[in-house]
Parts: C-alpha cells; sequence; structure tokens
C-alpha cells in the first residue's frame, strides 16, 4: 500500500471535505482519503492507485489540484 | 403567501446553500427557498410560517441567522 499527497484548492467547507472523500474513494484501489481542510491536504491511500484518476476526480469534485 | 427574509452567517459555499434550502425546504407550509451565499440573504416563501421553525431548521443545517 502507498500514500500519495495532493494539495487541494477550493475546499471552505466539511460539505467540500466530503465530495472530495467520495469522488476520490470511488477511483479504483484507493482504500483511504483523509482531508485536512484548512490545508488542503489530501492524503490517498492504496494499491497500483492510477493518479491522473486521482487527479481527475479531485476535478470531479469541483476543486483544482495545485502542482 | 408571504416571504421572509433572513440573514444567516457561516454559509461558505453551495454546498452550504443545498442544506439550507433542503433543511428550511422542509418545514411545514414552505413552498420556496432563495439563497444568496455572498451576502447571506434567505427569503423564505409560503403560508402560516413558523419562525421559530424556520430559524430551527437553518441552525439545523449548521448555520446560524443573524438578529
Amino acid at each position: 500500500m502507498s500514500v500519495t499527497t495532493y494539495t487541494v484548492t477550493g475546499m471552505t467547507c466539511g460539505h467540500c471535505v466530503s465530495s472530495v472523500k467520495e469522488e476520490v474513494g470511488e477511483v479504483p484501489g484507493v482504500t483511504g482519503v483523509d482531508v485536512d481542510l484548512e490545508s488542503g491536504r489530501v492524503d490517498v491511500s492504496g494499491d497500483a492507485l492510477d493518479d491522473a484518476a486521482v487527479r481527475a476526480a479531485i476535478e470531479e469534485a469541483g476543486y483544482q489540484v495545485a502542482g
């Protein structure tokens, strides 16, 4: 299992956190999603994660991945 | 039908707007809820509205009514 960290901008409240968790949680291979609202830090755990799919899920939720 | 305007604080994004609309929309007699995120203005339309029930619904959604 590996953990990949993303910095996400645009999340303003707990609902935003839930949206990101939900969308990213649906990406194949993802076993866990931890989000820190204040810093925008999103830690995604899983096996053989598809980085592009995770980024697409974050954008699908309506937020931006920094970097 | 009457329209009562409330000023609500704490809404930060579209999810917050949806939460307020949903909770207030469930109050008996309410026929419409318009929310302006930026100003916090919430216009509640309906018949024989129970002001206390509307305020309780807003607080139930997780926000504060000013005044």
